[in-house]
C-alpha cells in the first residue's frame, strides 16, 4: 500500500510518499517540500531514487500545491508512481486535536470541524493543516484521508498534570490548559526505546528528549504520556532556538509596561527572539553556539542553560515517574550533539545517568550512550513522525476495510 | 542588647522587640501590630507578659505609626521598657537588595537610595520598606539601623540558575533575572535544620520548603542557595493562595486578547485571583480546601496540584543538588498540615524520601518525620524570619562596636 504524508505549513507543503509492504518499517520511495505558496519565487525541491530535483513554479494556495505533488509523483521522468490512484491513502499531520482527539482518526465533515475549531488555541499551525486536508479531499476525493494530531500522544496527562492554577473559568471557557506537543515523536521514540531494549513498552519509564528548534521531554510510564514540558502553546518549558520556555509570567507583563509592547509584539519577542538566540545574541542555533562558546561568555551561559534547565525537567520526571528506565535523545539537537547530550547528563550519576564518552559521538543513529550496566539507558534514537504517520493511517485504513 | 524589628507593608508596621542576651536564641519581650495606616479605623495589637491589648487612633503614615509604638512599649501599663534608649538597635526586613545586597547591611543614606532603585524591580514591597526605615532614622536618630533582605539569601546563584533565555538586553536594561525570595526564612530553616541534625552547614544538601500564603522551595547546598521557584518576582514557581506560580507565559498573552485585559487587571488576575482560589473557587487557604475536599472534586484537584507540583520542583532540585540530605517544611501550611507534606512525600522514596505517619501529626514544632534511617531526613523546621533579623542586626551592631 502507498500511503502520502502530507505536512502543510502557512506557506509550505512537505510530502513523503511511503510504501508501506512492511508496516513496521515502511520504506520512503519519494518525498520533498513546495517552498514559498502565495508567496514569489515558490518552489518544489523534490527527492526520489536517491536523486533531487528543483522545479519553480506560480503557487498560489495549498491545492495547487498539492496538485503540482501529484503531478511530480506521477512524471515519466522524475516521478515514482504511473497513477494517482496507486496512493490508497494520506495521512496529515495536524497540530492541535484540543481536547477531542485522544489518537489518529479517518477525517470526516466532523473532524474537520472540530480541527477547525482548534484554530483558536493553534492559530498559525490548524488552518495551513485545515487547507491541505481540503485541498487533498479536492484532488484525490476517493482516497481515505487520516489525521494524526501533534496533541494526542499526550492526552494520557491527568488533571494534575494539565491544570493551571489559573482561574478555573478560563478552563471551562477557552479550554485553557497543558496540551503538549511533539506527541507523534515522543510517541515513536518511545516504541523504537521499547522494541530496541526488547522490552515491553508497557513496563517502562521514559523520559523522551525532543530537542530540535523546539524542545519539549515528556515522562512516559508504561506507554503513556503523564506529563510533557509544552503547554498550552508550544511556547512554554525548555529553552528553544528563538522561545524563552520557563519564565516568571511577570515578566510578560513588566515588558510590556516598560517597553510599551502590544500584545502582538510582545508575543514576538518571546516566541522569535527569545531562547538560543535572545541569551546569545548570535543565532538560534546551537552548533554556532557550541563553536563560538570557548572564545564568547555568553555563548557559553547559552549552552550551560540548556543542560542545567534540561537537567531540572529530567529531576522532575524522574520524581513523578518514580524512577527511570531510559532517557532517550531525538531531534535534530538531539540526535547530533554530543556536547549538549554529555553536558545534560553531567552530574546526574545519583539519578542513574551516566555517559560513555566513546558510544556518546554517535550521530543520527540508535544507539545507547550511557556507561555498560548504568541503571538508566541513555540512548539516542531518531525521530521519524512521517513513518509514525504512515504507520497510524495505514492501521486506520487497512481496519476499515 | 534590646533590638526592635520592624517589617512594614504598605497599610501595616509588625513589630518585635528581642532581647538578645542570647543571641542565638533571642527572646521576644513584646510584639504587635499597626494596621490600616491611611485609612480609617487604624488600630494596634499589642503583645507582652502573655497579654494582648488593642488600641484604636487615627494613623496617617508610617513615621505615626512608629511614635505609637514606640509610645506604646515605653507605656507605664502595657510597656516593657521604661525608656526608647533602651533600643540599641533596630532591624528591618527589606524585600527587594537587587543584585547589589548580598547580605545585610547597616543602614547609611547610600543602602536608602540603593532600595530606592529597586523600588522598580518591587513596587508594592520596597516603598513602604523604605519609609519605615526613615521613619525610624527620625524617631529613633541615633539608633544603628540594619536592612535585611528577603533577596540577599539567594544572592550565591550562579548565573545559569538566574537567566531568563528572553533577550539579554532585558538583563542588562532592567536587570530581570531570576532573585528568590523568602531568603531570610530559607536560610534561617537551613541554620536550624543543620543544629538539629548535629551536622555542618557547609556539608549538607537540603531542599526547604517555606509553604504559606506564598510559597517557595530552595535548593541549598554547602549552606548557599543554588536555586529557588520564585523568580523576578514572587509570582512565579508553586501554586500559591492566589498567585498561579509557573504558567506558559503564552496563558498571559491570549487571556489579555481573549478577555481584553489591561496590563493592571491581567496582573491583578494572575497574582490575586490564581493559584488555590482560583482552582479550588472556594478559598485561598488551604485549610478551607482540605476541609472541602471529600465532597468537592475541584477542591482536591486543587489539593492534588500542590502536591504534584511541589513533586516535580523537589525531584528538579534534588537532580541539581546531586543528592539531598533533608527536605524540611517551613510556614503556616509547611508546618501545619499533615495531609499537604504526606501528599507530597508520597511516591518519592526512590528519592530516599519517606513519612512517618505518627510522625507526622506534628505541628509548628521542630521534628524529624521521616522513617527511622530513612536516607533523606524529611523535617518541619518553623521558621522565624524576625530572629534572623534580629540575629544579623545584633550581629552587624555588635561588630562595629
Amino acid at each position: 500500500m502507498l500511503i502520502l504524508v502530507v505536512n502543510c505549513g502557512s506557506s509550505t507543503v512537505k510530502y513523503q510518499l511511503f510504501d508501506m509492504q512492511d508496516p513496521e518499517q515502511g520504506r520512503v520511495i519519494a518525498k520533498g517540500i513546495v517552498e514559498r505558496i502565495g508567496l514569489p519565487g515558490s518552489r518544489l525541491e523534490h527527492y526520489y531514487d536517491e536523486k533531487s530535483v528543483i522545479r519553480e513554479r506560480e503557487v498560489n494556495n495549498h491545492k495547487v500545491a498539492l496538485e503540482w505533488i501529484l503531478e511530480v509523483l506521477t512524471d515519466p521522468q522524475i516521478g515514482v508512481i504511473q497513477n494517482v490512484k496507486e496512493i490508497e491513502a494520506v495521512g496529515h499531520r495536524v497540530v492541535h486535536g484540543g481536547e477531542k482527539f485522544r489518537e489518529s482518526v479517518l477525517i470526516d465533515d466532523k473532524v474537520i470541524e472540530a480541527v477547525r475549531e482548534y484554530v483558536q488555541l493553534a492559530p498559525l499551525h490548524n488552518p495551513p493543516n485545515i487547507l491541505g486536508i481540503e485541498a487533498c479531499r479536492s484532488v484525490l476525493p476517493d482516497v481515505p484521508q487520516v489525521a494524526v494530531f501533534d496533541t494526542a500522544f499526550h492526552a494520557t496527562m491527568p488533571p494534575h498534570a494539565y491544570t493551571y492554577a489559573i482561574p478555573y473559568e478560563y478552563y471551562e471557557k477557552y479550554r485553557i490548559r497543558r496540551y503538549g506537543f511533539h506527541g507523534t515523536s515522543h510517541r515513536y521514540v518511545a516504541e523504537r526505546t521499547a522494541k530496541i531494549l526488547r522490552r515491553d513498552l508497557s513496563s517502562l519509564k521514559l523520559i523522551t528528549c525532543h530537542m530540535g528548534s523546539g524542545v519539549s521531554f515528556a515522562a512516559i510510564k508504561n506507554g503513556e504520556s503523564i506529563d510533557t514540558s509544552m503547554g498550552f502553546t508550544p511556547l512554554e518549558g525548555l529553552i528553544m532556538g528563538t522561545r524563552c520556555g520557563d519564565i516568571d509570567p511577570a515578566i510578560v507583563l513588566f515588558l510590556m509596561e516598560k517597553e510599551g509592547l502590544s500584545i502582538k509584539e510582545m508575543d514576538e519577542i518571546l516566541n522569535k527572539k527569545s531562547g538560543v538566540l535572545g541569551v546569545s545574541g548570535i543565532s538560534s542555533d546551537t552548533r554556532d553556539i557550541e563553536d563560538a562558546a570557548p572564545s564568547n561568555p555568553r555563548a557559553q551561559l547559552t549552552l550551560d542553560l540548556i543542560a542545567y534547565r534540561a537537567k531540572k525537567y529530567i529531576g522532575a520526571y524522574y520524581a513523578v515517574l518514580g524512577g527511570l528506565d531510559a532517557l532517550v535523545f531525538t531531534a535534530g539537537i538531539g540526535e547530533n550533539s554530543s556536547y549538549i547530550r554529555k553536558s545534560i547528563c553531567e552530574g546526574l550519576e545519583h539519578l542513574g545517568i551516566t555517559i560513555d564518552e566513546a558510544k556518546n559521538t554517535v550521530r543520527r543513529k540508535e544507539a545507547v550512550i550511557s556507561q555498560d550496566g548504568a541503571p538508566v539507558k541513555v540512548m539516542v534514537v531518531p525521530t521519524n513522525e512521517e513513518l509514525m504517520i504512515a504507520r497510524d493511517t495505514w492501521r486506520l485504513v487497512a481496519q476499515k476495510r
